[in-house]
């Protein structure tokens, strides 16, 4: 039976300067779950358990497999996995290449019908970031204008999604993502092993929930990087917020599809690296030097 | 061109508390590389220009693709590319399924060859960490017992590698890996957008250099994931030493490998999850208790 918990005891050694102790510490659960897209492996991604139908969703949206939540016609656990089946989802989508004529429940169909991941570039000889944003346009299309955030609602963000950050207090070994809408309220918080699984998972919830989010901002506890930029804007999610330094590619994809990327996120403080018209900044104004009270 | 620098200057916002300022922000490069074995494309990693032939040699080794360097018969950009040269590294092997009778220096030879990445599931139905560990133990056999490796040492380790992390200094972007032996001095750090590509890079360099890797411990900057213990033992690293916090199925993979997995190292603190044997910890006998100076 796979462990579905998000959370493991483990006998350790602690050691510091003074001693050395025997103890038990929580380790985060990482497990792999193998997606099946009409009943064919597509790919198979390092997630803690939970949430599961959120991450598959999430997942199809932001890699390309849909292009919205009506195109998946049904998903759920592989039962013929038997005591793996908690391991192994099957979507059955109407916009795959195999599509729904030839769907099947089966966790057996033996053709290859999507494209596996990291092989967008087979047929491509010689690649760069350049060719690559080139390809993307052709499935990304660029988010539309407008849209205010204010930084104090990202500052409250920050704050709010820190707090619920339960995982990461127990093991010390787990990302986060957070939606929210433009005053900084929270819509949901996910945690897992991985970050791109965190995202997912947001992003899948709003799918399931019905929730919009082109007036959202999502903040990310690592790094932005090109990848992460491709899936926000996949679910027209304006505003990215990372909490680490960003990528090159990310900024010029960022750049490129008019979405908004802030990073280096620590308190009030953080950077804007593209499209800053977004943002609402405190107002700057210096005091007028040579200020005097006037009697 | 694509861009060969490791980091990159663009104009950002930068906004605190009190002020918001325009200003220049060096930005770590993410860019793709395409590797080719026998002229057919295996995989695509994002990674931090530099040292690609090192990226290589390890992603070979640590990826299974061959056992050892003298499996690597040649190894270099691929001309074909073009502009796009840099991107693109071609490796002829001996062990490859289309193996040498069959290579081809043409980066264009249209067959699929050695098995995509993420793809070792297709054929199965239902996975799990037990049944993805039975599989590896047919890939990547245990490591012998032996070897010490002072608490002092690791402590060591990490104050030298810190001193080595100029990217990050730089950028705040980039994760970090290092090469030691048990004395702590460092033989080679590597950064990376990827903390796959930094481990890889300091496995490829010791490949290069013919250094032999079971007497070293690798340092990592970031988190010990599944994948990054099986890419140290496939490397013969009997001790990998995590700044973060492991997951589940890195504990489960170097117990049963023979792997001694230490995480969360803050100074002199450190968390020792497997085979602890390896590890000389400082003598951990407190002053016994009602201790009074003898006149």
């Amino acid at each position: 039976m796979p462990n579905q918990e998000t959370h493991t005891a483990r006998p350790v050694l602690r050691i510091d300067d003074r001693c050395t102790v025997e103890q038990d510490d929580l380790i985060i659960v990482e497990e792999p779950l193998e997606i099946r897209v009409n009943g064919t492996p597509y790919a198979v991604v390092m997630r803690t358990p939970g949430h599961e139908m959120e991450l598959v969703a999430g997942f199809c949206l932001t890699e390309g497999l849909v292009d919205s939540f009506s195109q998946i016609l049904s998903m759920g656990f592989c039962a013929e996995a038997r005591d793996q089946m908690h391991n192994v989802v099957n979507v059955i989508s109407s916009s795959s290449p195999a599509g729904p004529s030839s769907a099947s429940d089966s966790c057996e169909a033996p053709i290859a019908a999507a494209g596996p991941r990291n092989l967008a570039s087979r047929s491509s000889c010689g690649i760069c970031g350049v060719r690559m944003m080139e390809d993307l346009d052709r499935r990304v299309s660029p988010l539309p204008e407008g849209g205010e955030f204010p930084v104090s609602s990202i500052v409250k963000l920050q704050r709010r999604m820190s707090e619920q950050q339960n995982l990461w207090r127990l093991t010390g070994g787990a990302h986060a993502a957070a939606l929210a809408k433009s005053d900084g309220e929270v819509l949901v918080t996910r945690e897992d092993v991985g970050r791109h699984n965190a995202l997912d998972k947001v992003i899948g919830f709003a799918m399931l929930q019905g929730i919009e989010c082109q007036d959202c901002m999502a903040l990310l506890s690592g790094r932005s990087s090109f990848e992460m930029v491709q899936k926000a804007v996949r679910a027209r999610i304006p505003v990215i917020v990372g909490v680490s330094a960003p990528t090159s590619l990310s900024v010029d994809l960022a750049e490129r599809l008019g979405c908004t990327l802030v990073g280096r996120l620590r308190g009030a403080k953080m950077v804007v690296y593209t499209h800053r018209e977004r943002i609402v900044a405190p107002s700057s104004t210096p005091e007028p030097p040579g200020h005097f009270a006037m009697e």
